[in-house]
């Protein structure tokens, strides 16, 4: 029988860290909804003491999630522990997550703290903590860099005062495996109630050794709970990315002594949905998720090298949850056929009333395209406007006209609060046009920063989805619309970032 | 003083083995300049007896290239021996690799071998490669499942046989770091003549580890040679990561006992052109060379988070190549202007009547955007066309007219072999009906497998850089096209695919 190894999902805390990566609540809440389908053990949701947004988010969250644990951030301070608390409370799992910086270069130069001041006030939070909940869990930041005798006293001390799990961050991804392991083993030699908490990791990637660290930890070092995100996602080069943690374990059984309880058809599903909301593109060449991963089995091989399956593959792609593009559904399927399709893919539908404008949206669709495809059901539902969001700027019509030798020109009718206006400009191409044509309206002065499209499917008729990232007042969102025309598209990303923008507030951001 | 570890950069061969990352001659010229330029040891160029393409490719890589080895890939017979002996004799240093399955899965099922012929096979073969060639690697193919005492006897007999490289590759991504170190430092205590070669290693991504395998293979196992792929390029989830590579190494060297000579400034500036050949997108969470990966530089965190710049940085982001965008030039910037900046971008220039179509390239693109920027010059400069592929199509006038309501028309006006036709189509999107256009005149019968758009630089001006994948016949071609207008700059893209697609040719790809 083997050990059991945790799996704690940070896509929504440290993951939402990354510029442009932020999430709405009902961003939030549809990744949640999936982590669970995937059996996540634990669910870091968010930080509540960064702002009432976050704080919502979190508390949405804990009251949708039933099976998995949902964590709240919180630094060593009784503010923030009290609003973690109370963001969780509605879950049937609950865990506040804590922590304080324990390197000589943290403690000086961003806590202005001395060792025992930090010592005191782990301890005090981590009590605080239990008093609120069960699960507490404490991490040292910047632990691969803070001395090994001082780590040995704060841990021995919060697990005295009732933290089950303890973390050793690799804050700014210095590691390597062996030393990781070794730092892991020797902490858990020498702290002596070692065994009445569950030992973590949480690697950075900026050497690219993530992973390997966190892995190295289990195998070597006896940790029992890796802290990790889809795609990688997170701050800098990133976090270690679920999937390879999971994959690894699950392939290398014979090497590793424990296994996680993750459900593994999921983790493609999973890494779209990511992939869609924080409009991170997933690069072909990433292990697992990447378009080209198993590449080999879409008949690029020529057949004489392929003779046997098990040559070269390691994994099945249907393991991890990659299916064939399936024509599921035409301008004639009926709503029964459309909602049975979504119900199938694991897609929430909501109310009736969504129900009802997502049938209208796809009709609309199948009228243009062909053949739809499960992507276009994924970014068909990705558009739906959330019941808190309402928009308050909405597109009407657009008529571009692009001609060489003269300037692009776009005309747009918007709504705004209800409103119809005409606008229109020129601009060194049909996009500019368009976003220059809303900005004489609507003067947001937002920056666009990152403007991205993909084709969701092949083919010349597919859709394109595109992201539109915009900046204002050190506050990034990102917008997404989808469609056939990517002129219609970008604009409609374009409107979906403005939209976001008068929703999403400035908050602080922890660093583990 | 370090010892030196050998840098092989696979780019141009496992790398190009990416579904639609094939290169031209010229494509294959314009990365091995660069990396010669960043000082990589050992180029392997390609794979001679694949095709006469392939062929000419490496010799012309050999008649360039004066710093870097020039490595060619061959089977182990004669005939593949002779080519790759053939294609590199103009370089001034010069390796064959050669390489035969090993493990008893791809003997019998790949090969339908003993392990007797194998190993006579490959002695055989060294010995023939040393006659042309005083550098001669040898690869076991699938050489982490092999068994050891084989490896052992046919590494020993190798080296005997003339070989001064080794290599143990990892070629379906199986192993784990401290398995693979283990192997190496086994068969290099096991194999009396060990020390008559250098012991390379070649991982593959499949479980996310090949960079962290490799790493403890030098670290762990005595390996001097790293093989790996820029963008960890490759099939599948590729190879090792170069930039990953070479970094840890550099940062971390209190740990390693080696170093490359690597000029860790070109690792960036190589990244973007790879990426851009490849149309393969470099995720932003990517170490080293994302464009997240040093964001905590770019005033993303608050000041009061990052009060001392060494609390969450380990790398400069400047000593990897990273610069921030410079407005270099306007549209009153001269000829000579432009040529000085290409030249400090180390963007090679060719004859003076490609400099001349260039810079009247960049003029019409200054009329239309206010500020160009270092990035713009590099998608001039990569969508010049280069001698050897005379564009048979070509683009001379668009109209494009889109308007809510009606469908989406292209009308269109293209050169081919120098004469004018018009062409006129309508479609689901603007770019849709573009390509429907192109097609109803050229009828290449192509299939479109990947569309994408990405903006250079920043701002709604920006030129938009379009990559268009299409397949026919088994054959994969990327093309490239770069606009204000991202509809012109998606046609441009298509018609740069239809051009490579009657140059590029079938082949095989060996799997290392």
């Amino acid at each position: 029988m083997k050990e059991h190894l945790i799996i704690f999902d940070t896509t929504m805390r440290d993951g939402e860290q990354s510029p442009g990566a932020s999430m709405t609540k009902e961003e939030k809440l549809r990744i949640a909804r999936q982590l669970e389908r995937m059996r996540v053990d634990v669910i870091e949701a968010g930080f509540p003491a960064a702002s009432p947004g976050d704080f919502d988010a979190v508390r949405a969250v804990a009251e949708t999630i039933k099976e998995s644990t949902v964590c709240a951030l919180a630094r060593a301070n009784d503010a923030d522990i009290e609003r973690a608390a109370e963001a969780i409370r509605p879950a049937k799992r609950q865990r506040i997550h804590t922590f304080i910086a324990t390197s000589p270069l943290h403690m000086e130069k961003k806590l202005g703290m001395r060792p025992d001041e930090v010592l005191e006030q782990a301890v005090r939070s981590v009590r605080l903590a239990r008093r609120y909940c069960d699960d507490v869990e404490f991490s040292t930041e910047d632990g691969s860099r803070s001395e090994i005798d001082f780590l040995c006293r704060i841990l021995e001390a919060v697990i005295d005062a009732g933290a089950t799990t303890v973390n050793i961050p690799d804050t700014v991804g210095y590691a390597v495996p062996e030393e990781y392991a070794n730092l892991i083993k020797t902490l858990r030699e020498r702290v002596p109630n070692s065994d009445k908490a569950i030992w973590s990791v949480h690697c950075h990637n900026d050497l690219g050794l993530a992973v390997a660290n966190s892995l190295a930890a289990v195998l070597e070092g006896g940790a029992r709970q890796v802290e990790c995100t889809i795609n990688g996602l997170g701050e800098r080069a990133g976090n270690a990315s679920l999937e390879e943690i999971v994959m690894a374990v699950r392939t290398r059984h014979d090497v590793f002594p424990c296994d996680t309880r993750i459900d593994a058809t999921q983790i493609v599903p999973t890494s779209k949905l990511v992939s869609t909301i924080t409009g991170f593109p997933v690069q072909p060449n990433k292990a697992i998720v990447g378009a080209n991963a198993f590449a080999h089995e879409s008949g690029i091989h020529q057949d004489g090298v392929l003779k046997h399956r098990e040559t070269y593959e390691i994994m099945r792609a249907e393991d991890v949850g990659w299916t064939a593009n399936k024509i599921v559904l035409g301008k004639h399927s009926g709503r029964r056929a459309f909602r049975a399709r979504l119900e199938e893919l694991g897609i929430e539908i909501g109310s009736e009333e969504q129900l009802n404008q997502a049938f209208a949206r796809f009709k609309e669709l199948a009228d243009k395209k062909h053949e739809i495809f499960d992507e276009d059901l994924f970014a068909l539902m990705a558009e739906e406007p959330a019941p808190s969001e309402q928009e308050r700027i909405r597109l009407v019509s657009t008529m571009i006209h692009s001609e060489t030798g003269e300037p692009p020109h776009a005309k747009l009718t918007l709504a705004i609060d209800g409103k119809e206006y005409s606008t229109e400009a020129d601009g060194s191409g049909p996009v500019d046009a368009a976003f220059k044509a809303i900005e004489s309206l609507v003067h947001s002065g937002a920056e666009l920063v990152l403007y991205s499209v993909n084709a969701i499917t092949q083919g010349t008729d597919a859709q394109g989805e595109v992201t539109v990232r915009l900046s204002k007042g050190g506050r990034i969102v990102n917008g997404l619309g989808a469609d056939t025309d990517i002129i219609v598209a970008s604009i409609k990303a374009y409107i979906n970032a403005l939209n976001k923008l008068q929703h999403d507030a400035v908050r602080i951001n922890p660093q583990l």
